[in-house]
């Protein structure tokens, strides 16, 4: 069935459930542009992430699990921020107007639409090679807006979740991995209950709001880790001037992560890997008991995988506190 | 040459010019968020418009040409609210890093930027079909954004400028036209004079803030024309539950609109073309003089094209005032 523009955006878009009323929304979907009031003390946080088909997601990707991680990866954004959801707009180039896709898309984005309150105001539909632009906006108060450039030499490093579930989860979709081809998975045979873990990883990573919410006011510095760890932390030591000493053995990987991928794969993928979005963010060690409480109170398993340290880099080391040495390269876009 | 995203964003967007000191922007390109203050007795106004390549503009087109439009588009949405430029975001979807491309889109960007006080913030950048997705940040005062619902019956119809040589250009571009196969040139050969005059309306709209901010507090309704007026002036009267008499013969074209088409042809442009981009505004009569006054000022050509009336949708009258029939299907991008 042919449907205009305006006939997909009233349809899928401002009367889905995705526009719904906010304070401080002063006007949404449906003028020139959308009208907001922003409090005189925060400051609005803006970012922007784009998912491409065939090189975000594969082609046949489940539209509703696409819709879910391009709205989640940038509410990490927000999160790596300590900014509160306030509304997010959407640019959409579509193929064609296929109403199932277009259906099952506008669904996938209402769960944390919803759960962070989070109302679409506007945006762009056009036709072309699919891909979905999102941009979030967020409200920080204005003095606890987490920066990549406040850590200090002897801050404690911590990272919320699990490390490396994301590459691991692209090579589970049988996507191009750039971490090479001895990047593999230990069996063929991966269990139904791994790969759904690995589908979920990849599709619904876990913005974690919540904790930079609770904790911004006890943070140096902070990133969300979308590069693999060791691109994303050296954005922080080279913001803020600093080193890092990362303990190799201390870093979390999930159940799946273990069975499924040799020692050396697993650390790749969490160095190297990408798409993980959990938060990397540093603290002044005496934060950190309070930071625990908070990040337990949050339902968020955190973990602190080393500390910053004068200089500039990053080194490894062991269980023993002997250095290591780990070939690098985070992940490129191009 | 290898560029990483990282590089690129550094060499063509950070450190290109376009990132540039703004009161208000307390945090720009390189951190997982832009950072705005936004004056308490202000509303921000968002709005985001894509072009995709082989859609919007053909694959040779020139990248310096193709950033101008794509920022005047948006910059021509904030205009229809009468909101003054704040920052723009980019996400910039490339098939490949070529450095050519990417230092004559960063510098087409520019003199608009610049012109209206605009830095680009943050955004992001990644791999696949060509597009661009830019959504602009604006500043309206808080009772005199202009909205499309204000419009009451005696109002007076306005347009900037003139009308359908956006359409006219698609075609001397060589573009698909949706307005049929009888569209088409008088003469294949058009001058090069009215070919530049095109080009330039297609790629160098000029977004009419100068004239929205000075007039704002006349207006009672305005959007940009970029659906063909037909539709555009639709969305007015049915967001203020109006009708509109629009005298056909006042309808303002371009010389080398004249001079290169046949009168039902520049009619059709206007009416159903798309992508002029000038503003259509109502105003009560009692207005008109001191909106005049002020387009005069701002040197933007206006024009009072017809009136407001009771009821619904759209009627044509000739220039002695009597009902004129036209077919009806304003641009649609699908």
């Amino acid at each position: 069935m042919y449907q205009s523009e305006f006939e997909i955006i009233r349809r899928y878009f401002a009367e889905s459930g995705l526009y719904f009323d906010k304070s401080g929304v002063e006007l949404g979907i449906g003028d020139d542009a959308a009208l907001l009031q922003v409090p005189e003390d925060k400051l609005l946080a803006l970012s922007m992430d784009i998912l491409v088909e065939s090189v975000h997601f594969p082609m046949s990707a489940d539209p509703g699990l696409v819709a879910n991680r391009a709205l989640a990866v940038n509410l990490s954004d927000l999160a790596a921020m300590a900014a509160e959801p306030f509304c997010f707009t959407l640019g959409l180039v579509l193929p064609d107007n296929d109403e199932h896709w277009l259906q099952e898309f506008s669904q996938g984005l209402l769960p944390l639409a919803r759960k962070y309150n989070c109302p679409l105001v506007g945006g762009d539909i056009t036709r072309g090679p699919l891909s979905i632009c999102i941009q979030v906006q967020g409200l920080c108060e204005k003095h606890h807006a987490v920066r990549r450039s406040g850590a200090c030499v002897g801050d404690k490093i911590y990272v919320s979740g699990t490390l490396g579930d994301g590459a691991i989860a692209l090579a589970s979709l049988a996507q191009e991995s750039h971490l090479g081809k001895s990047f593999a998975f230990i069996s063929e045979n991966i269990s139904a209950n791994c790969r759904q873990y690995f589908e979920n990883a990849y599709y619904k990573p876990e913005p974690r709001i919540e904790l930079a919410r609770r904790t911004a006011s006890l943070l140096s510095s902070g990133i969300d880790i979308s590069d693999g760890l060791l691109g994303d932390l050296g954005h922080i030591t080279q913001a803020s001037g600093v080193g890092a000493k990362l303990s190799v053995n201390l870093l979390p990987f999930s159940a799946s992560a273990i069975c499924c991928m040799s020692e050396e794969n697993r650390l790749l993928a969490a160095l190297h890997g990408g798409d993980d979005y959990e938060l990397c963010c540093t603290l002044p060690a005496n934060n950190c008991a309070q930071f625990e409480e908070q990040a337990r109170q949050a339902d968020t398993p955190v973990t602190c995988i080393g500390e910053i340290v004068a200089g500039s880099g990053i080194v490894y080391v062991d269980e023993a506190g002997n250095s290591l040495s780990i070939e690098a390269a985070s992940y490129q876009h191009f």
